[in-house]
């Protein structure tokens, strides 16, 4: 089959396409005729060398497909052989096949088509799993996501309205705020003009953020601390603005706050099995109900990864990066 | 009545024996003729002017006691004058009368002292608030206190001993850690001789702490990360070792480990009555059981408060100090 590899650590352009074999489905694992995959910062991590597939996962990069399924592995109940499905993936999604433990498969939910359903099991797990199974937002509480206009900050938007939370995001600029704004964000801050810490503050009454959804790591972790309420839990996700930095325990005592830094990709098959069904009592009957929806910017076919890469490192999209196959 | 009092902040002899009027209950509020008074760090940064009290406490130290009711305020069901309690106070211990919400009293548990039961409230509610309801030990994980044969440190190896866990300590002697170890502690380091982080490493069999009760902050900070398990939790309740460290959020988001910083005082009264509430139905037990016990240093006459708060300034004590009216 046709899949992205990464022979050498690089730039976008070490994406290069190849005929690889195609994947097996062992016990408990699906085989997926791939229709589209989603792009994910960890995907151009990877793709420098940065973040190693953990131990037993595809070298391939790709950590979410849509597809439909092709073949059954040992033991896998409740799923049949040309199945609609999207998948949150160990590894190996960006091919014309991939395989994935039949529980992080998820199907795809009424009123999404088949592409575009690609771009939510990596958001919808991963919010939900950080806002709300362990930041454990409240309807009334003050979200804050940085980075509101990416996939992940799309999807954490809607599911914290969805809940009844006020919404705050950060973003870069006046077209990614109103899109967050239609999407239910309450308080929006350009970051390149304006300090998030006061901006929350003033438009919570003082109040600050209950949970705050971070992107940024090292260059936010001051302010993050600073804009937290009282008992507020700051969830680290990613280390864009780098990994070290001074933290100030004095006033995470006075607020009696967390920082709490953690990932998707590296937890335990049974933690990840527990997060895509909670996803899917959750998230899904948002999606179906119209309430919460996927926010694709664009397509490319697999053969332009490197192009895909290029987009979101430049951080002009909006939303969810898919290849299609 | 006779009260110890801060006319300035300072030293051990900014304490001051003085007679002032005594308090009244308030709605909701016992009047409790104080026999005994617990001796706490925090008591030690109030009188250095550091911890000022909340709002509406009272301004002489002391956050527990034990005694008799003495009157009952408006609207207080369960408890009658005579009763022999012990109260987690918001301020005012160190005095021969004090005033308590009556959601935070609790029953001498059968087979302690009246006198002795004053050290029980802040350890037993500190312990259960951060290591149970906040960090959720469970049976069979890695728990590290550091401070083991301090009040707090003598009740979180028992109570962690209590429900299962592995109980490892740092102490600054050889006296500490048998103490330590009588207590149930099974990993024992002595951080004037040893690494923690490699002993804990080491004698965990590379699993590392699952959760880590600290009172160091900044100079601990560092270690306490690399310390830690996956998904371990970081709950710092002191700063003796400073506020402000570097924090390096890429080996905790390798870890999926949280740091959280919290103090029992500045609660709100709704959670100081639901901790209370949960050491009764969790701790008392196990104390009336002879599973935990007490573990008193000295007793102090009230006057020798300065005596009292020179001995925990110079670390020698193993377990808790008191006052005596």
């Amino acid at each position: 089959m046709r899949a992205i590899t990464i022979p050498e650590p690089g730039d976008a352009d070490a994406l290069v396409l190849a005929d690889v074999p195609a994947p097996v489905a062992g016990p408990g694992q699906v085989l997926i005729d791939v229709v589209a995959a989603g792009v994910n910062r960890a995907d151009l991590m990877q793709r420098m060398g940065f973040y190693p597939p953990p131990t037993g996962a595809s070298e391939l990069p790709g950590l979410e497909v849509s597809g439909r399924i092709a073949a059954l592995g040992d033991g896998v109940d409740g799923w049949k052989v040309g199945d609609e499905v999207c998948a949150l993936l160990d590894g190996g999604g960006y091919a014309e096949q991939a395989v994935a433990p039949a529980t992080q498969l998820l199907p795809i939910p009424w009123g999404v088509s088949l592409e575009d359903a690609a771009g939510l099991p990596e958001v919808a797990c991963t919010v939900w799993s950080n806002v709300f199974m362990t930041a454990n937002i409240q309807p009334g509480q003050y979200l804050l996501v940085h980075g509101g206009s990416s996939g992940i900050g799309t999807m954490a938007i809607q599911l914290g309205k969805a809940v009844g939370a006020h919404v705050a995001v950060t973003a870069g600029s006046q077209a990614k705020l109103d899109v967050c704004r239609e999407l239910g964000a309450e308080i929006l801050v350009n970051y390149t003009e304006e300090d998030f810490v006061e901006q929350v503050r003033a438009q919570s009454n003082g109040h600050g953020a209950d949970v705050i959804l971070d992107n940024m790591g090292a260059t936010y972790l001051a302010r993050n601390v600073d804009a937290l309420a009282t008992a507020g839990r700051l969830v680290t996700i990613g280390l864009m603005g780098g990994r070290r930095a001074e933290l100030d325990l004095g006033t995470l005592l006075a607020k009696r706050a967390a920082v709490i830094a953690t990932s998707l990709r590296a937890r335990p098959a049974t933690e990840k099995a527990a997060i895509v069904a909670a996803v899917r009592e959750h998230v899904w009957p948002l999606i179906e109900s119209g309430d919460v929806r996927p926010v694709i910017h664009s397509l490319y076919p697999l053969a332009e990864a490197s192009a895909a890469h290029r987009e979101m490192e430049a951080s002009t999209h909006i939303g969810k990066i898919l290849l299609t196959t």
